[in-house]
């Protein structure tokens, strides 16, 4: 079955550390799909993958990208591990002879969010920052909001990221921008109903 | 004279805040120009102008756009202040008969700054920020920057603005991400010289 091909998969080739927290991310993306009524099964798998490509080094993400026709972004090319989602829905599209974009698109956008993001976006997105192996400062709020008010807490959590990137001097994703933008228009539409 | 014209005009339809905000920068613009080798009148004429639609109501801005054959992006049409620059640039080209994009271009993007920033647009952009009237938490580090090395300090300068934005959980320009970005590639690229 799939989801154990990818298991076994994972746990060869993913570091210990990297298992645990790709396993807490599944029971939480699980979890959430559960409370916004999306498909469980798809959020896990999603969740399994989204980190397989996570410890390639840069020289191996670029010759992924060469390999897959994928043309980094600005800040993709300063910092390539920002290329672990496009490289990993990739690998994941042909190991595992998957093409549903609710699967594939997730895992793709997990680290930088982008415009429209859609319900399985958002669930993997936040599923990564909230899973149980995760501290820092301010994650018992986003944990509460990520299972009250989804958009709520994607917008924190693209801030928080933002916010990250700028302390350490680092380019910021465009899609990022566009993501976060994106949620607080259509927020802003929905409070004007 | 053309900088006579421009003070008579500002003194009379600026508030008093927003003239002595002006003068402030015009004075720091010129000092700036004065060690980076760029032309000190041109520096006076666009800080002069770079607020004359700074107190355009939000319809009055959207007006002007639509005369001026302007197309806000989305995060103008969220906060339309953020127009006063594109506005103030057409409104000096066509009162003053300017024409030159050193005056221009650094009045149009004083607020977001650009790709590709100039001498003359971070000129104005970091002058704005450290007037002698601005007052707020690390500003002595950032006037000190300025007449040290100008990219740090336009940097520093779009860091706040940028995390000024997030806070108060409104739109981000792309055009500081943009700006932000290019900056950090262009030093990267310095240092690796």
């Amino acid at each position: 079955m799939l989801k154990e091909q990818i298991e076994g998969y994972i746990k060869r080739s993913l570091t210990d550390l990297r298992y645990r927290h790709t396993l807490g991310v599944a029971q939480t993306a699980v979890t959430l799909a559960g409370v916004y009524g999306v498909d469980g099964a798809k959020a896990e798998v999603a969740a399994l993958l989204h980190d397989i490509a996570r410890d390639f080094d840069d020289a191996l993400l670029l010759e992924m990208c060469h390999k897959y026709g994928i043309a980094p972004d600005e800040p993709e090319i300063a910092v390539p591990a920002l290329l672990h989602g496009r490289v990993g829905a990739e690998i994941a599209a042909e190991r595992f002879h998957i093409s549903d974009s609710e699967i594939l698109d997730p895992v793709r956008y997990h680290t930088t969010g982008r415009k429209n993001m859609t319900l399985p976006d958002k669930i993997l997105f936040i599923a990564d920052m909230i899973e149980p192996g995760r501290d820092f400062p301010g994650i018992a709020e986003l944990r509460e909001a990520a299972f009250k008010d989804l958009d709520r807490a994607v917008l924190e959590g693209l801030n928080s990221t933002i916010i990250y990137v700028i302390q350490r001097g680092m380019a910021i994703h465009p899609a990022s921008i566009e993501a976060r933008n994106d949620l607080i228009r259509k927020n802003m539409e929905l409070r004007m109903l």
